[in-house]
């Protein structure tokens, strides 16, 4: 080992970036990414609403590790050498390391029902994102077009906090900008969130999760819960009961599983995780370390963490430290998970946050959901410009991003 | 006729739009286009370039409409009836008219020459400008990756406004944010634009073209005059001449067309503009109009109007007015442009404006494109967007959209 380990990291989301700048002072990084920009995933439901600009919760990564000498690269890993400790990437690029850290996130999880992938519309990247924008658009231009009495069905799958939010922001679009445009064709579309188990936002406590029923109700969606979904087919959703339900748009938000291309890693996986230690490292693999979606670390009750961003910062931070001790020659230490809370915002003024025994909702709720998004956004240029969108959304209840533009 | 005519307008557009607003009050006016959006084009190569987003040049039509009782219906025009005094939309709508308005635009014009459709980038889209962006980005990783002494080549072809405009704006990308990205990098792109005839700028007098050219130059542009391109293909320009040069990426800002849709629509054309009297009525139909690109009107010296923003609106302008005039029993008047004058901004405190015998350059040049464009620029929101994105870009250096995100 020298004193200044080469550091691969794969994924340039919030646990590579974090891991990266971590170690730019003590390591010679490199950050491997397939895209050149990182995705603010939190805010992603809003550009799919046209509350925001796409632009705008992107962020080139060179320009975060601006100002450090760590190295990016575009590009994806297609295997490890083991024995020779490097990675290939899809350019033939190879890379040697000390250390290698996986980083690579997760995909929509489909959990093998049929037609979620050729039906439903994901909530993982920019350019789905436009695609649900785009969809919504479309089709309440076809709904102006046709003038007669069509419904128009938009279920979102999925009653955690990227279900909840979206139906939300789906609602507030259509009952106020999209009224505005057309108020026919807007009152002719349906909004519901549609929740496999008994209530809302099941890692809240019950009083949140009615609340957040409640509150999305007030915007006009239909919460549907004790129905999972047995299939998805263009225009319509079977529920497990044999009940069917006409969905034009069906947004899937009720999954999310570790990324696919972590298996061509030749890591030992399971449950789509990589297993590994307390410390992080992967079994077998002293030098190789997983964080985040891909961690297949569980707590002191033999939970796998949940897939957010606060534990694969924290597990970022986490490696960064064990990388350097190993450097310095001293004892490594398990990883320990401080749960700061979970929130999910549904509406204007309406918002819920649950951090331990303390709980919050309403107007306080939303403002600290806000200031704590445009804290994280990446770049001085994002947090201006979102904070500008905002603040006229704010005013003036408009959604000024309505623009089909998905390439479709 | 009756008192209140019922108007139909093809393309919302600078024109298009502008008829719509002028005559929502005194006639029964629909708007259609293809796009539910209006695309601010004076500013689309800024997004090409990385300094703006994408959906702050776009604009909802609805929105524009907003307050009006004119009607938005999002579709092309396949046909006009002329019996029945109606148009065919691609959905199947027919839509009667006592007057109809072609406003539809114009198209990238290949002059005939070989390979410019498949080789080179298109400047008239916003699909289009996240394909310049995502090709400059995508090249400059590859520059990144291969560490060697590769040369790049960027070519805008055309030394009119738009074409100075783009390659200005990609030097200032190259030599600032790409440079502070990865120097070496940088420095293998080249940057040139290429102009068939002797001089930059030519609608403008020589004083101006000379400080053009003098200010590309200065930010490390190519300046090559009297060459015309004989042929484009992957990675190489062909001229005339029989030089071939390098060029990984050909923009082609060469020229504009009328719209190739305006022939599906059995009216007379000429030179793929519409033929029409001086009051812009079609020949032959005096109840179809023609304005802007479309529009086959010519000056006192039998010249045809130039593909600008300020013809088209003035035109708008114009035959709502000749369409009131109808509807009161006044007799019609003939069309005159008043030239505003024209500018072009090459850079940071670089530009060019001339009005008649008046000539501006440099900062206070720069000033007046940049407070004109903010205000034509469409919708509040997309003004605070785009003052905010040239604040952070005038006092960072930075242009912050530099994402791959074309979809390939």
């Amino acid at each position: 080992m020298t004193e200044r380990p080469s550091v691969v990291i794969l994924g340039a989301g919030f646990g590579g970036l974090t891991a990266a700048r971590s170690l730019a002072k003590s390591a010679n990084v490199t950050l491997i990414d397939r895209h050149n920009y990182q995705t603010f995933l939190p805010l992603l439901y809003q550009v799919s609403t046209a509350g925001l600009a796409a632009d705008h919760i992107a962020h080139p990564i060179r320009a975060s590790l601006r100002g450090t000498p760590a190295q990016f690269r575009m590009g994806s890993p297609i295997a490890i050498n083991h024995a020779q400790k490097s990675v290939m990437l899809d350019s033939g690029e190879e890379f040697s390391f000390d250390h290698l850290i996986i980083a690579m996130g997760s995909a929509t999880a489909d959990f093998g029902i049929d037609g979620v992938k050729e039906h439903a519309l994901g909530m993982k990247s920019i350019q789905e994102a436009l695609l649900i924008r785009g969809e919504i658009m479309r089709r309440f231009e076809d709904l102006c077009r046709f003038n007669d009495q069509t419904r128009l069905g938009i279920s979102v799958v999925g009653g955690g906090p990227t279900g909840v939010e979206m139906a939300g922001a789906i609602a507030e679009l259509i009952r106020g900008p999209l009224k505005g445009d057309q108020p026919t064709a807007s009152a002719q579309m349906d909004i519901r969130i549609i929740e496999a188990g008994p209530r809302l936002l099941p890692s809240f406590s019950q009083s949140l999760s009615n609340r957040t029923a409640r509150d999305l109700e007030r915007l006009g969606v239909d919460v549907i819960l004790n129905k999972a979904v047995q299939s998805v087919a263009p225009r319509k959703i079977t529920f497990t009961n044999g009940e069917v339900i006409g969905s034009e748009i069906t947004i899937w938000a009720a999954g999310v599983q570790g990324e696919p291309a972590i298996e061509r890693l030749n890591l030992p996986i399971s449950r789509k995780r990589i297993d590994c230690l307390d410390t992080l490292q992967v079994k077998g693999h002293p030098h190789i370390w997983a964080i985040g979606d891909n961690a297949g670390a569980v707590d002191a009750k033999g939970n796998l963490y949940p897939m957010v961003a606060p534990v694969a910062m924290q597990q970022a931070r986490h490696v960064a430290k064990q990388i350097q001790a190993l450097s310095a020659g001293k004892a490594l230490t398990p990883f320990k998970y401080r749960d700061k809370g979970s929130m999910a915002t549904i509406g204007r003024h309406k918002a819920v946050v649950e951090v331990g025994p303390f709980k919050m909702a309403g107007i306080p709720a939303w403002y600290a959901w806000l200031w704590l998004h445009l804290i994280y956004l990446l770049g001085g240029r994002n947090k201006i410009g979102t904070m500008a969108d905002w603040t006229w959304n704010y005013l003036t209840y408009d959604r000024g991003n309505r623009h089909i533009m998905d390439g479709n």
